[in-house]
């Protein structure tokens, strides 16, 4: 199994998901780092690819340069990892595929729907996965929660209630730190801040655990902080293609939770409970009966619970195994072998329709509003 | 300090919510369980009454025949208990206020708000106390947030998240359960099913422990099950007369969820959680700074907090002690001596206020609508 | 259902265990407060037994006094709570049996062997209860605990391991505090400082839920702060009668740990875990399978589970009512009626015992010592 | 910075043991797989090593051969990791270290104090690193304990509690399974099963933590499967050379405890509380104080914790990348640059002395021994 070339492009020194992306995509010994054009200065990434055993000239100033140094190789790299600044998601992602290269995109994919349209028209076109890190929906027992739905075990989905809210940018006298302030600022961040920031990944959450997609939206969104734009606090409510009751709640400001993203789903017969900081787990229970711990690695879990483990049962796991497992999944797919359900540009599609939809619906104090972009209705 | 007379209608043989009212009323010494009457039917009622202790003169067929008994002894009860089916709730408490009594009435107080606004006119025309069940209110450590948040502790309050969500009507072959099934039909449980009989112990929550009142409020109800009329899943948000955001949610089909209600405050400084399954703990976070595991019992708690704890730190006290809190502050009350923040009829008044509210909200598909009685507009 | 009349020795105005007996006794109604003797000093014990509404000639100035009074009536006291300093729970304990009264005695027992050998004999002679208030065990997932071990739920019980500690004399500069010191100073407390305070009370709650009882112990004692003489910290390893292997640890200086008091049972078939400052859940795992989340309430329990629970499921219970419990049975056993399994003077020798024992052993660096009363080898 | 070339002896296709090291060794990017004897059948090792890229002339038969094909090559591994069958680890790690490489040795290091006392020497004689896989300690909070040990933050340490109990060989009936078996054979085990397994973790940890070492030990074995020869269960209480008191429990039979593996220190001043399945967080308790949760990426953290960590607070992080940061660690060494606390031979010699002392005490009925190594005496 020869390994596949991989570059990335953003994500150079001192940035957090950079990390993450490199560990993710070597640790199973997949990926080779064979390219990149990680700064938006030229000299810094050029130097910095080269520290992390970049070719010199592979080691580019910027995505064009990539893009054009790349095409014009027979070794050209299998996989471009998009992670710059949001705005520039589109152009890059768009201009890759459209190269013929497979690229995982950092969320959000786009800025509009508009946008998210196209990469979807034009992944299909070039044939080229365009997949989109919503990397939670990976950790082995959040596939697990898939497979029980999937199977039927809680039966017919009534609700499925989740949260993505922490406190890190509750300090009103940080606010001004432009590491928090471009966030609830439109004109960096965009119609959407806390929702478009973790809200989508809450989203993206109980579509992929329950297998269905949202259809129609109503949201509340504040400004806790007065000299905010954008909102730091949501709640949307939600309803399925299936019926099923949604409801979603976003915050910045909810001081004493450090990364509060969960998800409960309640069927017919019975109950999930997950929550990102206590990953390994999941606690089920079925109705009239007891609250049952689950754990990766027991026996009798999905196959995709077990392709997803690393190590025995309640060594736990942690975040960047979660990403690593995006790219599992990605060089599986590349190789066209089977993997799971990697998320796509459709839900990276789906994910701005949701803002989109969750702006216009706040801004008419709770209407609801058709969450679904034009394309899938 | 002698005791105070009591008496007690409805909670018969085989209610839950009698022996709590028993044991509430009786564990500080406070009160002697001095006339009842137990049970619609009057001869289970009396006997059961005289088994408990009861004279038997005083041992009631039904709550006419005690209110006329009573009001013609010198030495008849201080407080009664109105623990009957809550259509009757209004017209058992107005009756007993009016003749002079002290009445502490389960929740809901009333069915409507007009009968609320009754209540609250005839407590202060007749200058008796008229009290409400919010016996959640009365534990230690919710008595501890309510102090740090009235001293400022987190700062001007931003944020209030608070659910009571359970799975305890999550089958739906139960659902034709007598015991079940009343709740969901209007006839008897009047305009709301879930949002009204857990709802409003949260919204009480959210006003008491953030000393503000709900000005206005949008709802989404479902009914998850498809033969209920009434919803018994709902999802509030709201907001304080003084700007406060609130988010509440309230189930009764949350599998696995045994008694899931808890509150987050999250203030300009810190923030505060607390969950009733684990009554005895308050998890504080300054802004910037680690989270605190506040115990009862520990040293440098608020005077109530104080006041209200019964035995060493880390010794559990749960909710019967809770219930007895109340009937503390109502002796004390009752005596004319300090207590703490009793919920009265002006809280059973707005939880009524906001049941209607919220219908009405959701009939109007999440429609924005003043949630202040009418009297306190 | 004649109310059955109590007397309390000890427990006077500012003690801690005095209000969690009352609360006891009252909460159910079945006993009445009618006699004292509350404090050491008689004016003091006087005043305070009949502001809690006892009758001015029996409220009494000390205990013999008590004891002459009590006899010469006909309405004599039921039951005597004996809640006095250690040293004194012998001779008073001794001096009711023999006179025909009905005791409940707090830990420790006796401070020697001998002196619990002639309690279970007189308490034989005299055909009454003596009672001791190990109250953990009554806690109705404790009773549930006990239930499944006997009903071979988790066959051959093959490990316990329990422990009881906490960090509230961990602070150096508070062991000159009178109220702290006295514990570790073998002149006020005997041969043994925290494993006869705290220990005891896990050890008997290893032979209450096995069903069994230690038959050799090993102990390795510490005085982790140098001006103490008796220990502060000590591990006991034991065998029981049926071969099972036990672990006990108590500490007073776990400094982070509040009430610490836990048991966990391993047998051949499965395994079960309890805390008791999470008294309402018990965590059971059937060998090869999940870990379940058993809680109080919940359909299915044994007899004696859901005869001492006193509300709904999740709704919490705690310490006050597992002395309630105590008392619920004792007033069963008064009357005759079925009860549950009542902590006894043999349970209280037994204990006393171990203590002697493990003294011994530590003393002897962890030799093996018999832990039986030579009255049941 | 150029990759360090790197060797695998053992860790084979199926092993459990082989995944983690090589995703430990590679996370980072530190390591390239060039070398490999990877099963005890020499043409599935080879053929392994080739599928994981390792090139065909470096793809050895057994362990000789490579030691000899990289003796002789310029481009030699650095570092050679031994995960083979317990009993052969120190005859391999003696040798490559002789022939000048690194090693990390999987635990136990040896099977005797002697050969561990001869890898000590080897090892300097050779001026060569041994490391030793206790990857608990290369958790970025368990440095984080560590540190706040050494600069006396809860002040000299009285007391630490560590456990280390699962319940995964409770299955008598699997207790023929050849994977428990051997476990418990001391034909295949040596001495010691359950302590020799999972308690020198503990028992490291413990040191790890203190910054102290064993100084004498007293133990209670037991076999409660009654077909082992060798224990499942032990208790070890211990002493360190500055007189800290040590309690350490593991088990192999306590069923629902999955990675039971947790640490307790207290000193004067304050307590720290750990554990494995939860490995982001420590509970710190100041004397008199609240207890504080830390997390994991949280400001103001030791320089070693914050080095150690990966991804941003409260993003967990897992097993995997605690070896990882053994490896990380590793490659800082080897290149001469500043690193953490490597475990090192000379720990792997004291675990080993200990299990000695531990099997002595426990023929000699809990007798106190000395756990010190003959030559660190």
């Amino acid at each position: 199994m020869t390994k596949l070339n991989w570059g990335m492009i953003g994500g150079g020194e001192g940035s957090q998901i950079g990390p993450a992306h490199r560990l993710g995509a070597q640790a199973d010994g997949n990926f080779t780092l064979a390219a990149g054009a990680l700064d938006f200065d030229p000299e810094r990434g050029r130097a910095y690819a080269q520290r992390l055993g970049v070719a010199p000239d592979r080691a580019y100033g910027d995505w064009r340069e990539m893009l054009a140094g790349e095409a014009a190789r027979d070794d050209r790299v299998d996989l471009v990892t998009v992670a710059t600044p949001n705005a520039t998601h589109f152009e890059i992602a768009r201009a890759f595929l459209q190269a013929g290269f497979h690229v995982l995109c950092e969320k959000p994919m786009t800025m509009t729907v508009e946008e998210g349209e196209e990469i979807v028209r034009v992944a299909k076109a070039a044939g080229r996965i365009c997949a989109v890190n919503y990397c939670y929906s990976a950790y082995p027992m959040v596939r697990q929660m898939r497979a029980m739905v999937a199977a039927g075990e809680i039966g017919k989905v009534r609700l499925v209630v989740t949260s993505f809210s922490h406190g890190h940018h509750g300090d009103a006298g940080d606010a001004d730190n432009p590491r928090v302030r471009w966030r609830y600022d439109p004109k960096m961040a965009g119609v959407s801040g806390q929702f478009a920031d973790c809200g989508i990944h809450a989203l993206h959450m109980a579509s992929f655990v329950c297998g269905d997609e949202v259809r129609e939206l109503s949201a509340d969104f504040a400004s806790t902080i007065p000299s905010r734009v954008l909102e730091d606090d949501a709640m949307v409510n939600f309803r399925m293609q299936g019926g099923t009751v949604g409801r979603l709640w976003t915050s910045s400001v909810a001081i004493g939770r450090q990364h509060g993203f969960d998800i409960q789903v309640f069927g017919e017969t019975g109950g999930l409970r997950w929550a990102s900081e206590q990953p390994n787990q999941v606690f089920y229970t079925p109705v009239g009966g007891r609250t049952q711990i689950m754990e990766k690695g027991e026996a009798g879990l999905s196959d995709e619970a077990a392709r997803l483990s690393r190590v025995a049962i309640a060594h736990p796991e942690g975040f960047p195994l979660a990403v690593a497992n995006i790219y599992v999944d990605l060089a599986a797919a590349i190789r066209g072998e089977q993997h799971g359900a990697l998320p796509r540009a459709e839900d990276g599609l789906r994910s701005m329709a949701a803002v989109h939809a969750a702006v216009a619906s706040a801004r008419d104090r709770g209407a609801w509003v058709d969450a679904r972009p034009p394309m899938f209705r």
